[in-house]
């Protein structure tokens, strides 16, 4: 069923953290690994040939931004999503669920993201699958479990996810457990709708479900183990605070088959990364060292910082308007080889387009070094030596 | 007096064509050479290193945007413009006197570029220099020919250019005389200036003026070849048609030293570009093809064309929609060997940030290579057959 695919790891003790390579028909990925966002089939500012000098692995597409526009069914007509952006390492899409749902309660995104907004486009949610108004042209759109593997397929990318209802935070038990059934009813309809189409070219993740508890997590565990996905992604809300989300995390884990590879949705803190790793997860995606960049933000190492709180520094701030230093001078991306933390804070004031792009590259060099040097130091036991560098 | 600067070149008939090495502190210009804007110190989102690897050779920075943001002493703080930015071959920078008048006169530039605008943030023009409102404060400054050599000496540039007047396309005879006297002794008082403060690390540049009156541009291109400038830049309004621009750069030329580098101040048109080869122009510089970049305006060779009276082609136009091909199928730089027309296309559509990058990125290497090509075609007698597949 996935023969073109494969994934082989290495634990190591005292925590579950563990090493590993997930093999897909466009190259390896070394795990644990950070999935860079392109969400429109482009990380945004960034030509392909600058994430792999970057030392990219892989990148996450949206199904829900790409269904919407230009449309599945075109990219399909160019070749699908690798040769219509110019990328042929490993891609992976999410089924649309996520930003749908998150659109419709208004609250499911705001909440697992910490933001607040409120623009609602879902029309309405049936046993069938998700009404919602297009973002690109307003016409009426209805994603199902069919049609997002319909769709994922048709982009083509490597690894895809089951189309699963995304709960929000508040809900109470009775309301999780009921969606989380219709998930699982989803996934199983995703399930078959993947075989039915599988040419050998994709493999596909089921997705946990179940909120804050623990229960939920574990039922929803073993339903995903219990069926032939290749991959786990771990979904819905995670909680409202840090200390939640590794609960929850670890509820997830609970009964969960870890010989599969495991995917931690939406979370891109480097301490996130670090307490992910050490429970056993293999792969992390989030917008957030691109999104930050935009707004001047450059991740840094522990060292660097000027903040507690914080894993980046805001290079908008009067404070380097006269420093001469790179964003790390330990750092080896073109940026950091280019550019002072001066000229950034220059070019961020200017308005210059340079600047979101020159900080970009950087925040994604940095990742991929954090996942280099995490998969490093478990070979030989430092984890924790690295991750008091990097946090 | 500038004895890290050399000028060597090779005349070919029947024409005044000719190809030359300009030898600058920070590298050998080959010429003919386009000179690529890089306004406020940064090529718009383009980093030094891809200017290198699209073959860049020399770029240019305003005075007057740098001036008022961050102010050159800031940037020699720094090290000078070529660290700030991080760009180690050639620069060239202009006196600021083109933006501060056109500024004022609010038709100078609009005149010249054939735009119409308004905004007046010029003071007053006395003998001693020019009172200007800041574009980046609002605060008062004054701009004189001592003030931009001093400027352009902080910058570092290797190329430097003197101050002077920049008259509008209306003003008659007697005031475009007046007006190219004063400029004349500004442009003196910009050599004294420069002379007092040389060490060698730069080489200033004359400005030949006088409107479109044959005897006003030949008694100021005796005046220029008459004062020991490195080089010469053709300035001032060019008139209001092609033609009538070709007839004033032909007046200009007419008692011009042509030993000296000649530069002619902001067009790059292609077939400009060829009209002005065959004059014996050897560099020439215009903020176009970065600009139409933005709007997605790629450049394209004349059997790439959509229309006749257009040197580019516009990604946001539905015919490209279904377009596979690359913006040009023979062209080598890293867009067209990554993206499709149909991707541009799209990302234009979708307003993301890289589709204005990658179209920047074409038509950057389309004019190197122009004048590549340009300065093969020279040395085999072949320049029109080049200009026929130019345009």
């Amino acid at each position: 069923m996935y023969s073109a695919f494969n994934f082989t790891m290495k634990s190591y003790g005292p925590t579950r953290a563990r090493s590993g390579r997930l093999v897909t028909p466009h190259g390896e990925i070394s795990t644990p690994a950070f999935i860079l966002c392109g969400t429109k089939g482009s990380v945004k500012g960034v030509a392909p040939i600058q994430l792999r000098e970057e030392r990219t692995q892989i990148i996450l597409a949206n199904t829900y931004h790409l269904f919407s526009h230009p449309g599945s069914d075109y990219i399909k007509e160019r070749g699908g999503l690798h040769k219509f952006m110019g990328w042929n390492l490993p891609l992976f899409t999410d089924s649309g669920g996520f930003q749908i749902f998150s659109l419709g309660h208004g609250s499911v995104a705001d909440e697992i993201k910490g933001r607040r907004s409120g623009s609602s486009t879902l029309l309405s949610i049936t046993e069938e699958g998700a009404i919602f108004r297009s973002y690109w042209d307003g016409s009426r759109q209805l994603l199902t479990p069919e049609k997002s593997i319909a769709v994922q397929r048709d982009l083509g990318a490597d690894l895809i996810v089951s189309f699963d209802e995304c709960t929000p935070f508040h809900l109470d038990k009775k309301h999780t457990e009921l969606s989380m059934e219709r998930s699982h009813r989803w996934e199983k309809r995703s399930l078959e709708e993947f075989r039915y189409g599988n040419d050998g070219t994709q493999a596909i993740y089921g997705i946990v479900q179940g909120g804050i508890y623990e229960d939920l997590r574990k039922r929803s565990a073993e339903f995903v183990s219990g069926h032939q996905f290749f991959a786990t992604a771990i979904g819905g809300t995670l909680g409202s605070t840090k200390t939640q989300m590794l609960e929850v995390v670890e509820m997830a884990l609970n009964g969960l088959d870890v010989s599969r590879p495991i995917h931690l949705l939406g979370i891109g803190g480097i301490s996130d990364i670090f307490n992910g790793v050490i429970r056993g997860i293999d792969t992390f995606d989030c917008v957030h060292p691109t999104r930050i960049a935009r707004h001047g933000g450059a991740l840094v190492k522990a060292t660097h910082r000027d903040c507690q709180n914080r894993e980046h520094i805001n290079l908008k701030r009067a404070q380097y308007k006269d420093d001469d230093d790179p964003i790390e001078m330990d750092c080896r991306c073109s940026t950091c080889r280019s550019f002072s933390r001066a000229y950034l804070h220059y070019l961020l004031r200017a308005n210059e387009l340079l600047a979101p792009l020159a900080i970009t590259i950087h925040n994604i060099h940095f990742m991929n070094k954090l996942m280099e040097e995490i998969r490093a130091a478990m070979e030989i036991g430092k984890l924790d030596d690295v991750r008091a560098r990097w946090c």
